[in-house]
């Protein structure tokens, strides 16, 4: 039988990095699965879809995701993790050591003493009529990533929520389109105010109040028009849209975990509060899989080095390491 | 009566830092009162005593420590933080809005409507006899800080304790002393694997088991010698050392809170755990001055945003924001 991983940590965003560093550096020597477009989203997690990052300190002058997830990575590998780009399908924490099957192998299974889940959240969409025929041909669920397409340039693009997230893509999108809808269901935002008053200081969006999109259409090839169901009224209007954006939260990346782990109604794994112990001694969670309150990359990041410390104390505890 | 502030954040490490930066994007014109040699240590805090900085997730090179924290000021005035180099001597935390008061104008309270707590903890010394002639005359308590100055260059340096910061510090020393010994008082190290190993495979790292620092010696001006205590045999030994690093742990920089938080025994500010609130609304804590177990610059870091976010929801739930 093969040897058993110290570590092995599936994810790679903020979460996985951190804790990938910290675990190289106690000599666990940890093995990453970091996806293969795990969760719809690319390795380095959902800071990849993002341009700017400027809340994440040390970066005084900004930094775009990508690159902070370039050089996390950089250094992760640096300090001996081993990373492999493949997503982790299927997991089995009934006996030790733990076991975890990769997509390019599921037959075959790879063990851990330890395992830290770091696979992260995915952001929501609505099953609105023409979801499917116009998904990525002018629907998109991430702005940032899409918005600068030529597609969205000099049209109108609809951004469907009311929060931080919808504030953020609507202000970002305003710069290639001709004007921005953001459509919330109530009458006012749930933004924090700094993001608020960006939009409603930006002329060039416009918040359709009460209202939410309920179809999209076009010639097949591409979005043309979305329609506005009004609320109060009950009324439905057609909107010429060259791009439909959703940014109404996020689903945890935890479908493999059900039925193994404790988690919440919405998915999030559970973790003693202040630690970041599952409900299975040896198996550690780390990042937005187990966050709905904070969210940030350097929460995310925080989470992980906690996940990488109880994993090495783990190990000791227990004459592994 | 002066406005009060909306955040005042008492501290300047990472999680200040961090705490700032989420304040000041949110809007909330955070004040913060960086400290002036609080707690022995220069504004910053802690990382400040370091040198090379190698597992900030983000710097695949390195950063020192200095770089990092003056990187993470800049960011925080660039968002709109009010930095003051003044320490927080006195607060009231017994009425609303909270008063606290510098030790620049005793006299006068500066009211704020939330605090953000993130003093950190400064390292513990022993009362050795000798101790308060020879400080900062040879005994240190920050061998990063101090090890290069030209007295500690190619003579026998002594470091107190057991544990990765004793062992870092030896490590350290051992570049320029011409022998360091690590004085401990068991007969195992407390350090990490990785931490001992370095230890362990440097040939100018001597470890003193079951021994501690009794006494420090010199001309009045310069440490000569230190009293080397054998603690299996009870014998005492004159080596002469040319420096005396203590490296034994940490102490919250909780006395001004002492009566109105609470705390554990060791003087650590109480979270709720998994989040930054301390037991008096709208008081947060963030940082080492809460956490003796992770205590890492990116645990810090993350537990800063925590509070930044709690405070801007606070005010927002009280119609302060």
């Amino acid at each position: 039988m093969q040897n058993a991983q110290k570590v092995i940590i599936i994810g790679s965003g903020p979460a996985g990095h951190t804790a990938a560093i910290y675990a190289a550096r106690a000599g666990l020597t940890p093995v990453m699965y970091e996806g293969f477009m795990a969760g719809g989203v690319a390795a380095g997690g959902q800071l990849t879809t993002t341009t700017e990052v400027e809340n994440f300190p040390g970066f005084p002058d900004g930094i775009t995701g990508p690159e902070l997830m370039d050089r996390m990575r950089t250094q992760s590998q640096k300090y001996g993790t081993t990373i492999h780009t493949e997503t982790i399908e299927r997991v089995d924490f009934s006996s030790r050591p733990f076991k975890v099957f990769s997509q390019n192998d599921p037959a075959t299974a790879i063990l851990a003493q330890s395992v830290i889940i770091a696979t992260g959240a995915t952001a929501k969409t609505l099953p609105i009529q023409g979801f499917g025929e116009y998904w990525q041909k002018g629907i998109s669920a991430c702005a940032v990533c899409d918005g600068s397409l030529p597609i969205f340039k000099n049209v109108p693009l609809f951004v469907v929520g009311g929060g931080d997230s919808a504030c953020e893509e609507a202000t970002y999108l305003s710069r290639f389109a001709s004007r921005v809808y953001l459509v919330h269901r109530r009458d006012k935002l749930r933004a924090s105010t700094i993001m608020q008053d960006r939009v409603l200081s930006n002329n060039k969006i416009e918040i359709l109040w009460n209202s939410e999109v309920s179809a999209a259409s076009g010639d097949g090839k591409k979005l043309g028009s979305v329609t506005i169901h009004h609320l109060l009224n009950g009324g439905n209007e057609n909107r010429d849209a060259g791009g439909l954006f959703f940014a109404i939260g996020h689903k945890p990346n935890t479908d493999v975990f059900k039925g193994l782990l404790d988690m919440d109604a919405d998915g999030y794994l559970l973790t003693k509060p202040g630690t970041a112990q599952t409900n299975v001694e040896g198996v550690f969670a780390a990042g937005d899989v187990q966050d709905k309150r904070y969210r940030q990359a350097i929460t995310a990041a925080g989470s992980g080095c906690m996940a990488a410390l109880e994993a090495e104390r783990w190990l000791a505890v227990n004459g592994i390491h």
